[in-house]
């Protein structure tokens, strides 16, 4: 299969040019000028006059068919990853979760039964350790092995995913030796834990109590931990879903001293406040995720943090449960609504507008904070996240000129709700390749459940 | 004329690959696979097994034929270029001076005539301002429709350069509205000054007396000053040659905010110390420039502002004159040595084997501090300072497993002494193209004089 | 003379207790309880029942009789000290001036007439260098040995009072020489004097714009400048009346650091703010000062600064003009309105009053800012700003259950408007006494003209 | 009983004067000139000509007759207060522990029993909670009643005294509500106990590695993290035995910004470094204590730390174990070797001459740090700490020109070694009176066995 892209206006993490782009077998394998003259007869020809032409976006923060307090996420890897390509997203890297008693080996057989034959796009996993211990930190070694490079622990959810001090620290030397990258979930659970029990003994029931049970310094206060004990080991720590001005700020303070911490935000926290959590009728149920949503000035400092590099990527969390059968489950009780909100396919799109529309960032740092750095800082680089020849044919045509308006009866992603309703946005995703395969084009899905590859990823080193 | 570069590996402030690369009139016009069986016949084909290619370098800081204190630079516009050219770098901004009582267009015709029939490569000015009025801020507009988008002014050198903190302010303010990026030059004169007389006064008349009357402190202060003075002024700053950790700091603070504040370090204080004024025989003259070499502390901080974003950029400041007939002028008196060291033809190699050999940074920062951002930051991108379809083929063929021992002999600056003299840095400059042209191979300069082009450069655009 | 006080609540920076205390000749010689079963018979015996007994307030910034600008300050030596005096204050220092091309000695002279014969309290002086030289320099080691052991220099005022920084920059040397300290008058008046010079050439006089071309970033920017000449030199360094949060945080690091750092704040800038210049008919002048009233979050961050030992002093600054005939002057153009305002007779009650009622500040901390800490910094101590056994008798009884309203009826200041008018201050002085000699009772002055003493005073040490 | 003391050169945290001072019943009560002639008869006059006469110190951490790992500290509150007054400390505060499963008043009473019979001078308890939960965070507010109104909890022995960060959270709650003060013990206990099995797994078993494997930033971390949930606690927080530069940073920072953090250092941690740990023949063991000695740079943050105020306390955490039979238990294993070293004794004295001799701190600062700001941040002012009359006559005479030279044969703590050994001290402290009883003359103590009494101490007030 060969493709033709003529006239793209070609946006990378650095450049900002216009060519021509020839696709064989996948791969991108000529750019240049007026290529139409030079290369082999093409399959189709794609005239991309007006559109920029992207690397697909990576987003490496999502919970695709995850089990969570005796229901599922509402996305799994088909209606997903479709929505995601929606989105202009061609990568994503999933969490599998290692069960306590369980191996890894285990947790991932699990994982990749969930994804293979549905996956529309490639993917790979971090995993999850429930639990540190001799065996699970050989068990590291053996996924490095197998392009399970990255892993993930808890500083929350006592009694469920939170690893103490003691085991994340020895998980962070363990990566720190195999060339891995430890991703965390920084929020002290153990306070945050008193905080609901107090809150639900004052009979403080509604959903805004779970932003009000998780204060920002709660999450300062983690992501400083996480930090120090990866400063004590020698190791290079990636935050995720950071949401806190606080938090940035001990992020900034150790980049400013040269420690290698990296650090993710997602769009609900650039776009979306704490004041969403007064929708009525148990509509702030929507919102409920963790951390939560902040008041508005926490925004304008994760901005800064994009436009100056101490955060290094925007990524979704999507972990999508329906208001109907799932956020229900805590209508009495906010501890037991279901954790996350979707977003693996309005990203992108959001991101473009803020960029550009609100001027929040160069069109260059756009590109690096949705595919560049994320396929970097876990190992897919440069096979995905850029536009250079011997890459994969990862690309989003996007109109700059059209117009996004997002909603649940506009997006694909399988939940009855859209936390960003009726956001109007700069600019559209117009047609999307997956490895040179046309997946997206007229607002159709054109490709196959279960063509997206798993991705062996490499083991991490600093971008 | 077209070339045909054959295997190359490419390397950009993103990108890593291999590919083949095609020139045309000077343009690089297609990058792909295995092109020798697509393109037209090429004029020339090269092949660049094993060799790196990567951007032509960009030293936005030099003076070349400069009057000093009765002297002049060493290096004019012919030999300077031509240094600079062997070493890999094809891209200059030199600094043209504003004389007070005479209007910046004076100026510009001195220093044109100056490069007019000389320069090897392609050239752009900076405008110093040694006074700020009403003529001269209506000079600022004017010279920005003719390219010259980048003004210095200085805190230091009273009585000659120095600028009150009011006309410095006004500058900038006028830099803001039109799109200009003021460069400074950021050392307390007025104490640095005292100093010195002070130091005259009770006899210390050595070379090392310049450094220790020019401390750290007077560059950190004038550097929190000038940013403060760019914040009030609602513009943009970039500060050159900065060298001393504190300064680092105040930089570092600023960003951290969010400021629009830019900064180049230059290879003397990234690889030399302040020891090297304790050379016996005068020879503590070589190292006399402004500010002067620092502690050996201060590099490990500059290293990291470059690994980490807070410095941008690495210049040379190449401002040489030699140790016989020039520096002598301050046997008697460190103050009256004249000011500088060469450096434009060892900056890219210095800095190559300080990224990989000492491992200071990833070879993509490697090419971005030595083009792209400062070609980006003075308004030359995406025509310099890339690899892409479409920019100037400026070029550079890089054996990464040579070696290149410098030293006055080996280098082609005109001037009798080398700062880095017996320095062993790991790689070589193996070729080097200009706008397509081979310029440098064999050792040998291949050009003529008067090839390089003045840069009409655009306005300031935040990267 | 002696004195018996019965049943004081004493409070010192450190201490609180009740006692009663015996005064002989002007100096504490007993404290104890039931002193008068032990001591000599007393002239007069005072029941301080329900009274705080406090050491008499130290103001160390009052400009009395002060010429500016063709007019004269309205409070002379006997109006001023007598309104200190009802306020609870029996120190002051006031600042003589150095005129250029006059020695500092013609300058003592001249402050020297005005306060002989007139003052009612005790009093020194500060040195306004207007110029520094070696004459000026010298002039500062003889003004030491007659007691005058602090100088002042400004970044302000260009033409009129600012200094070079290489001027402070000696001054600051000499003075850690001869243990003098130098007060600095921090704003960039270089930047402020260009943006001053465009407001009205836009046409903007009115009151409220002396504020706006006095932007905190400009005081903020000399106050960082002037610590780190203070750094270079090795001296100490007190910043007078510091009104900016971000002038604050420059004193707050260098502190930290562990540099002889110290400010003072004023009364004005903790109890009122810019909103004050929008008072209608040219009432914005009475609050015309340099630096100009803060937005209101400014003095949350000084009462923080004094809660913590960021800031030392409160002084008042006092450098009162009447609007009728005077603040007048500037009624077409807000550059020629007089600056200052009074507070000499305030400063006392409204720190006890945000101390107590508002929560502030601990009872000894009030003490501290008020007394203790300027007499420390300033060579007065133990003579004056403690109560001790053979300190001099400056006491202030003080009701904490009355309340005082502040305004131009009530206050003795000799001028026609009251920056706090209205006020309602808990809290009220009772009686106060200077060496013993009860100056102020049943709301009368029952001192004398010139019974107030020069205080010779010593050399700095750090508190 | 009644005592003159003549010719005092009374300081206290504010003062410095000469004085005589009478003592009735073991209270101040008068302070004044030539009390001789004015006083009714003394039992004792005393004249104190060329002697300091300042406020007793006030040594607020130690443990006595404490149980640790199988053994107990060498001394119990006989030797140990006696030994305090030989060095000029007339107050301390031992810790109580509560046990798990035991209520805090079954420690208290045991503790109680220790002292009662036993205390030469007045001490006071804090309470150590083994555990937080409905019955000991009651417990507090019992205990306040009854003068306990200050607690202690770890980050760090795991499985012993750590509490989790939601317990610690709860108990500063608790704090905050009824006036108690929370002391901690910040080191990452979690972390530590893997780098310790770690180390013994590598077969290192010698002393050093108590220090290797408690790294600075294991105190810094816990430091971080215990003011993180004193602020969402809304309480005051105390940090015990800082020793790491790192973990004052975080002070420094947190007090910048206004919260109630306080912190104490311990001479060893100002007087000693880790270069003891190489001591040959297992010596050592001596300094094994926790945290642990430093490098040698941390005690010059220490320093600065105390000079300005971002430590408040010197205390001493005298905790003597002796080498032979105590200390020897690990000698196979430095995880055995009992955590704790002797001080009591030689607080004041040391710090007198660092004050002084080595120009650290002012002489006012010198007894705010060791008496005055112990007593008031725990309840104890004006009782305890100054000298004015109605307060305690705990009273020490000092020779300023005398030497003491420590060591174990000079020492009167029951242990066989002394960390200080051979340290040449400027000043001897030559009298110590206890509520106006001299307790030490001529080198002898003179006091009894029991005569010291329990402090019933108020709620915390901000000093």
């Amino acid at each position: 299969m060969k493709t033709l892209i003529r006239n793209g206006h070609i946006v990378t993490a650095t450049d900002d040019y216009h060519a021509d782009l020839f696709i064989d077998r996948g791969i991108i394998v000529y750019i240049g000028q007026d290529l139409q003259f030079l290369v082999p007869a093409a399959d189709e020809v794609i005239d991309a006059s007006g559109l920029l032409l992207l690397p697909g976006g990576v987003d490496v923060h999502t919970h695709l068919d995850m089990p969570f307090g005796g229901t599922t996420s509402s996305d799994d890897f088909f209606t997903g990853t479709r929505a995601a390509a929606f989105g202009g997203t061609t990568t994503i890297i999933d969490f599998a979760i290692q069960q306590r008693g369980h191996s890894v080996e285990e947790a991932l057989d699990t994982w990749w039964a969930k994804a293979e034959g549905k996956a529309n796009i490639d993917y790979g996993f971090h995993m999850i350790l429930s639990e540190v211990n001799g065996e699970t930190l050989a068990g590291m070694g053996r996924l490095v092995d197998q392009g399970i490079t990255s892993f993930k622990l808890f500083t929350a959810y006592p009694g469920v995913f939170m690893s103490s001090d003691g085991e994340i620290f020895q998980a962070l030397q363990k990566a720190g030796e195999i060339g891995a990258l430890v991703a965390m979930h920084a929020e002290n659970g153990s306070v945050i834990d008193v905080l609901v029990q107090q809150a639900l003994a004052h009979g403080h029931t509604e959903p805004k109590y779970h932003a009000i049970t998780r204060p920002p310094e709660a999450e300062a206060e983690a992501t400083h931990r996480v930090i120090a004990l990866a400063k004590m080991a020698h190791s290079p720590v990636y935050i995720v879903h950071l949401s806190a001005k606080e938090a940035l700020d001990e992020v900034t303070v150790a980049r400013d001293k040269g420690q290698a911490v990296f650090a993710e935000t997602c769009p609900q926290y650039l776009f979306l406040d704490d004041s969403r959590y007064e929708e009525p009728d148990f509509g702030g149920a929507k919102y409920v995720m963790s951390p939560p949503l902040r008041s508005p000035d926490h925004a304008t400092h994760l901005w800064r943090g994009l436009a100056g590099d101490d955060l290094q990527v925007v990524a979704t969390d999507h972990c999508p449960f329906c208001m109907q059968d799932q956020k229900i489950l805590g209508i009495n009780n906010f501890a037991k609504i279901p954790n996350g909100a979707p977003g693996i396919e309005t990203r992108v799109s959001l991101l473009y507008d803020a960029a550009i529309r609100l001027n929040r960032l160069s069109l260059n740092r756009f590109v690096e904070i949705m595919a560049t750095m994320p396929a970097k800082l876990f190992g897919m680089f440069p096979q995905k996240g850029t536009i250079a020849v011997g890459s994969d044919a990862d690309l989003v045509l996007f109109d700059p000129q059209a117009t996004t308006t997002w909603g649940v009866n506009t997006a694909h992603m399988q939940v009855d709700y859209n936390p960003f309703e009726g956001y109007n946005a700069q600019g559209k995703v117009h047609m999307v390749f997956s490895r040179g395969e046309k997946i997206i084009a007229n607002g159709q899905y054109l490709g196959r459940a279960g063509r997206g590859k798993f991705l062996k990823r490499k083991t991490f080193a600093a971008p």
